[in-house]
């Protein structure tokens, strides 16, 4: 039960070649939200995937991810810093290869919306791009925002809107992403769709789990 | 394209009945990652099922994760905060029953391995314990933490030990752990398994988009 092919301690990671690494612990941190973050400096339409978003709380409602200031994120993080407001859109499963495009390095001054072959929308009160053909679209102004350990960035934002298209919310809230057909990431490069195993009722101790 | 059938903004949000805002903004983050974190106080081995793994970096291999101090997870934070050493291990989709069962509010003196049936395993050179069932275990210190806006706490750890079972790494680094059969997350109680849409090269401007 506990025979594992292959075992890395921290010297055999740390001796990894740098591609080969990155790969590898890219992957370990299990499946990731796909999502594709809209931001502008006014003039151009900024969108960029990002695998890094994480739940921070509900009330208020949070929001975190991590940016890497000195790679393709460059422009999308100095349009957030400038104007507080930026928007996260998810991936759907039928156009994860335009997501993908956005990670490719454009010149600043190219939209990446109409090098990849995505809309972008506004809503009337908010001033950072939506990605039209997402079917759940959250606008978020930044709450804090901060430098971490190995220099990345955390951003903190707070949801103001949210737009979801379907019959997808049960009535406990629950969003049936699956159903609205959002991807999930593994490693740098690799896009998912979902199958639902199971959803369960609270969990108590001594009980048999049941499912909703 | 942009007819939504569910809108919010920052009010609507804020009204919303408790459990149905936790669910709803549990589940607009997208696709989560499943992971069961294992820590000990030396005397009673503690294993949690947690959605919020991020990552941080590559080089050095670094992991986050959000948590709740005054929840069910306590006692794994307490552990952490007194040992400096813990693990994730991936939930495989064959026990997704198990890894929810882990959120039940257990005495402190009662291990959660035992509770749900899953079986602890300590390897030479960590003290804390891993799960035997997974397919995919990561032995982690902890090298930053620190508290949010909300009040949760964010636990940066630097990986010290990987374990990976069959042959699932490619020779560019990628571990397919969709073959592994990693489960995912949406919402509070939602698990999915995967299924591969495409794994794409990295992308460049003004060039078609080639499959890996």
């Amino acid at each position: 039960m506990t025979e594992h092919t292959h075992i890395f301690n921290s010297d055999d990671i740390d001796n990894l070649e740098q591609r080969y690494r990155a790969n590898l612990i890219n992957c370990v941190s299990g499946f990731k939200s796909a999502c594709l973050l809209g931001t502008t400096d006014g003039t151009t339409n900024n969108v960029a995937i990002i695998s890094s978003v994480v739940h921070i709380g509900a009330n208020p409602p949070l929001l975190g991810m991590i940016m890497r200031p000195h790679t393709v994120q460059r422009d999308s993080l100095e349009n957030i810093k400038k104007s507080g407001k930026y928007t996260l859109n998810h991936v759907h499963s039928s156009w994860v290869d335009k997501a993908h495009q956005t990670s490719a390095r454009y010149d600043k001054e190219e939209s990446e919306f109409d090098a990849v072959g995505l809309t972008p929308w506004f809503s009337n009160n908010f001033s950072a791009p939506y990605v039209a053909q997402s079917h759940l679209k959250l606008g978020l102004t930044v709450e804090q925002h901060f430098t971490l350990c190995n220099k990345t960035e955390m951003v903190i934002g707070r949801v103001e809107e949210l737009f979801v298209k379907g019959n997808t919310i049960a009535d406990d809230g629950y969003i049936d992403i699956e159903a609205l057909g959002s991807a999930c990431i593994s490693g740098l490069d690799s896009y998912h769709s979902t199958k639902r195993i199971a959803q369960y009722a609270y969990a108590k101790p001594n009980e048999i789990l049941k499912q909703k």
